[in-house]
């Protein structure tokens, strides 16, 4: 499953360029754009800075699950749309130590996140009813945040490239 | 890769779950729930009523593609909740004929949706690339155009129940 990784990465490289599309954004519409930190879609969610840290961390630990291995730790401090990006790219740097064969066995490997207290769940479960969704819904919805405070992006911009044959 | 499937049924039937809320929600409110049915984070985006559609057709498209299978076609006529709500039985019913046998080879299969006008991509590269991404863009959407009404729907509520063991 080491391209459900891959993919990860993918998203978060996007989420990366949608931030920068957002900074171009405030300097057109000239707003400070660091008010897009604390944005949000209602007052009882996050704000964009924390679904970013949740989409990163998301990436992290399912990677880590997957595999065995250790995910590293990042405090949650960020408070600038430049600590935001320097979070996404470590991130970034993290997922890119992992190689295929770390994956091997993945979908039988026994994971027990903390939240689950003492119980656990197959690799495969975790990473399509737990990985994958909560990865989704942090990044789709800093990308709606975005949108929502009129942002020029476009779905386009949320998929990325899709490489075809043929 | 049938569980992929069972997840987009899974998180259909969250979706039809978030939908009974807001109706709650409304008459609570004493506000006609219909008015979420074009309701939009942006006016360049989809209203909930398209994004539910398009979630539809990437669940039902998705498993199509990885089976050779051909998906039913939808008109995309929904105008009421309660027509929602039918699109969203009716693409589960669908779902529901798959088995795991119809997935085998489905990481090697070619798909050549309309829409790469003649070009392809392999069923691994589709579904992660394209079909996960974009299912998940629709569901989360209409999850965060309801929050973003007042909706009182929670991360659980999204997730659903994750099995664990232990």
């Amino acid at each position: 499953m080491y391209q459900a990784v891959t993919q990860f990465s993918k998203m978060l490289r996007n989420l990366d360029n949608w931030i920068v599309k957002a900074e171009a954004h405030a300097k057109t519409k000239n707003f400070d754009p660091e008010t897009l930190v604390q944005a949000r879609l209602a007052p009882d969610m996050y704000p964009l800075v924390k679904q970013v840290q949740s989409a990163c961390d998301s990436a992290k630990f399912s990677a880590a699950y997957m595999t065995g291995k250790e995910a590293p730790s990042h405090a949650d401090t960020e408070t600038t749309l430049e600590q935001i990006h320097a979070r996404i790219h470590a991130v970034l740097a993290h997922l890119e130590t992992y190689t295929e064969k770390d994956f091997e066995g993945w979908a039988d490997r026994k994971v027990s996140p903390k939240w689950l207290a003492g119980k656990w769940m197959r690799g495969d479960v975790y990473l399509f009813q737990a990985g994958i969704p909560n990865f989704y819904f942090h990044v789709t919805t800093a990308y709606d945040i975005l949108r929502h405070n009129g942002v020029d992006v476009g779905k386009m911009d949320f998929m990325g490239n899709v490489p075809t044959q043929g």
